[in-house]
């Protein structure tokens, strides 16, 4: 896997070393001798990966990296600090920072080009996402990075599988106070429990006994329900071709035993945060997607919703020889609310009349709003009677209690003309345009009534219609 | 790279001999001897990838991959064929039932291993945009892949980048009936050009001369603008370490010298076709994401969107000193229109009216549906004289030509109503509620006209109103 990696570093040889080795394993390098040359490059777009250096006059890689995890823009860029000291003071200062991870100098190149490859893997998915979540935010849908970046990683809920009590205990004891920690010795069992649930974070020993802990990290990132969850591998120091065999796997940070805690925390921090990131990235999308069905002053499905459903609940009700029934029903004189009393009179009723035909209707039912004061409820496994049934249910209830415009106001009295028909092997338009004629109908003979049209005394003009007696 | 493998064979050692090797590669493997085994594991989302026998009893590979890609459940799985022929003819009959790759028995194990952990990583995005695409075919936004399985992978774009004369006149030769095809001797030229349109697919040499491929191939996949375009490398057979460096790149497939004409014409269909598929996952996620901000009927943005945008443009306009109005159009006597003609000839003038408006007002301002009949146009950089203005015009236009409700019908006269408001350091809600105001105003006096309301008079009940002159 290839990536654009930006390299920053004061000293010139370090940077050409560096530049040299990446280049020749394919990926494009850009690089630069100091923070806010880096920081612009960020901020552009062009780069996927920066490999940072702590020591630099000026700005230091600390300072720098903190600036890109400030940065909504920047936020999801992996950095990797590259020091001259291997103090876990540094490696949790650099940690606290936002850096995904560090590399001491001299370079171990194997390690480096391993946890560069991983990092851009990674990348791929996360930009994909991202893409489509900038999209709803340029739309103004919602801003999911405001979001993501809440929280800052704590609480999450974390599985250590590790079969030692003692590195058990200090785990557990590290974590606790910032996170809900579950223990298990059984690998098996840790993947059933850990796809069960909303895991944010498997920390798993290498150094289980009688089970190979790479294969369960391998099944940790194959399996459906747990491939979304990180990994954080815990290894000893000579586990070293482990531990680049598991970067390969997807296992997304190590570290060494034995365990620096600060380093520890700051570790599962991370992986935490990153975990949240991409689960707000996902659900602002999906929310996305689900908002172009919904209407938003009520809550109700839209139109759109009903063109794509409608012609499917009724072939559903052709195929199985079941009735189907629909009703559309058009507030009396809503127009006189809004004038007299203003829009936002008018969108509280609107609201409240969504809420109160709710719950007359049955779960089953389809109920959308199709503009304005319109409203359609799609009635499976419903005849005319019994649809007639609800449609006098609804009106009855509608009327029965006055609506509440404003605090400072009386309530109102508001009714419902309802025109309800039948599917008679007619095609949706057609069943919508019957149930519209019957609602004409009711409008005409004085409104706050129920007409019905069987559709089957052919297609006269109000062919088959019948007023319903007013329940 | 990990990721779940089905292989299927009907000779058991075979089949134990890839397990073995896979499993100690951390893949986990399925393993079945038939086809009709292999495609249910396939419908129950059970795999990634599959490693798939030709000759079996029963049905054989080529039958069980062309019911695999021609279901749109399983079509984007990779299916890799394994034979123990290396026949071109036999390649081409399984790229023409949709196969990705061939492995010839007996099997180069780090080919195979290359190649599975090539497709397992491009699988990744695609399950990713998959899962999101899926999401709005459930709710009836559209069907993604009914579009994606349209066209069958041919008419690509195709850029061949290759410097020897002979070669190109080959291949060209062999595409052009099928495909549009480029050519470009420079690699450097080939990414800019790649990058500027909508390419399908890079055709690659891996013998260029005095230019690594490999590094032509890294820079597509680096590149934002041609990251997403995929890349098959035309190799000679000694040239396999870099094939599998290529791989690792992300190349997304790769073809030996000498060409087997049949052979090119089907890998480059089949990349063409997995790239119009990815693209239609893409476009049907953003497409989704869009619609949340539409009305359906008239195409105009909805209020969602005007709820989103209108604090950003008030905000602008305060911080930079500059005017900014907004009006509320409502159609007059509306409902008459519904009841008198039916709702398909009031749908008919709502997009009839949109359209026309949209003509009479400025690209810059924002025109937005708000519900039913009512209408509201942003109008930034302008004061409420030049907003009495665009709303004269608006007026005059709505009112100067009837609107066709039907092919049998004579056509309606339909007026407008219009409050205008300019801002005036009010927050977006009672900005709106002004306009709000200056509506009913124009309504109470007859509608077909425009009010305004300045908002400088203070707070009382239309307060700063005026009537303005019908233009």
């Amino acid at each position: 896997m290839t990536a654009r990696v930006l390299v920053v570093d004061d000293i010139l040889p370090n940077l050409k070393l560096l530049e040299a080795r990446l280049t020749a394993e394919y990926f494009e390098v850009l690089t630069v001798t100091n923070g806010a040359d880096a920081l612009k490059i960020c901020a552009d777009g062009r780069c996927d990966i920066v490999l940072l250096d702590v020591m630099m006059p000026g700005m230091n890689g600390f300072e720098v990296c903190r600036r890109l995890k400030q940065d909504p823009a920047t936020s999801h860029i992996p950095v990797v600090m590259v020091t001259a000291l291997d103090q876990a003071s540094d490696r949790v200062r650099g940690l606290e920072a936002g850096a995904d991870d560090f590399l001491t100098k001299p370079i171990d190149e194997i390690a480096l080009l391993a946890r560069v490859r991983s990092l851009s893997r990674l990348r791929l998915v996360l930009d994909e996402l991202r893409a489509r979540a900038m999209r709803s935010a340029k739309l103004k849908i919602a801003d999911p990075l405001a979001k993501a970046m809440d929280g800052g990683g704590a609480r999450g809920r974390v599985m250590l599988v590790d079969d030692r009590r003692s590195s058990v205990e200090a785990m557990s004891g590290a974590l606790r106070a910032d996170h809900n920690v579950e223990v298990e010795i059984d690998p098996r069992a840790a993947l059933l429990r850990g796809g069960a649930g909303d895991l944010d974070l498997f920390i798993v020993s290498l150094g289980l006994a009688g089970y190979d802990a790479l294969r369960l990290c391998s099944q940790i990132r194959s399996l459906e329900r747990t491939r979304h969850i990180p990994v954080l591998a815990v290894a000893e120091p000579e586990d070293r071709d482990r531990i680049l065999q598991g970067l390969d796997l997807g296992v997304n940070d190590f570290i060494l035993r034995p365990l620096d805690r600060n380093e520890f925390v700051a570790r599962v921090r991370t992986q935490v945060l990153r975990k949240r990131y991409a689960d707000c990235l996902r659900e602002n999308v999906e929310a996305s997607i689900e908002m172009a069905v919904v209407d938003p002053l009520t809550g109700l499905n839209n139109r759109r919703y009903l063109d794509g459903c409608l012609a499917d609940l009724v072939d559903r009700a052709v195929r199985d020889a079941r009735p189907l029934s629909v009703m559309i029903l058009d507030i009396d004189r809503f127009k006189a609310v809004n004038d007299a009393y203003g829009h936002e009179a008018g969108d509280r009723v609107l609201k409240s009349f969504a809420a109160r035909v709710r719950k007359l209707i049955r779960g089953g039912d389809l109920f959308c709003r199709l503009s304005g004061d319109e409203f359609v409820v799609v009635m499976p496994e419903t005849g005319l009677d019994a649809g007639a049934m609800t449609a006098g249910r609804v009106r009855a209830g509608v009327a029965a209690e006055n609506f509440i415009i404003a605090a400072d106001r009386p309530a109102i009295q508001v009714t419902v003309s309802i025109g309800l028909a039948e599917s008679a092997d007619d095609a949706p338009p057609e069943l919508l345009r019957r149930a519209d004629k019957a609602l004409y109908l009711s409008k005409q003979r004085g409104r706050n009534r129920i007409s019905a049209n069987s559709g089957r005394l052919g297609a006269a003009p109000f062919g088959g219609m019948r007023e319903t007696a007013i329940f």
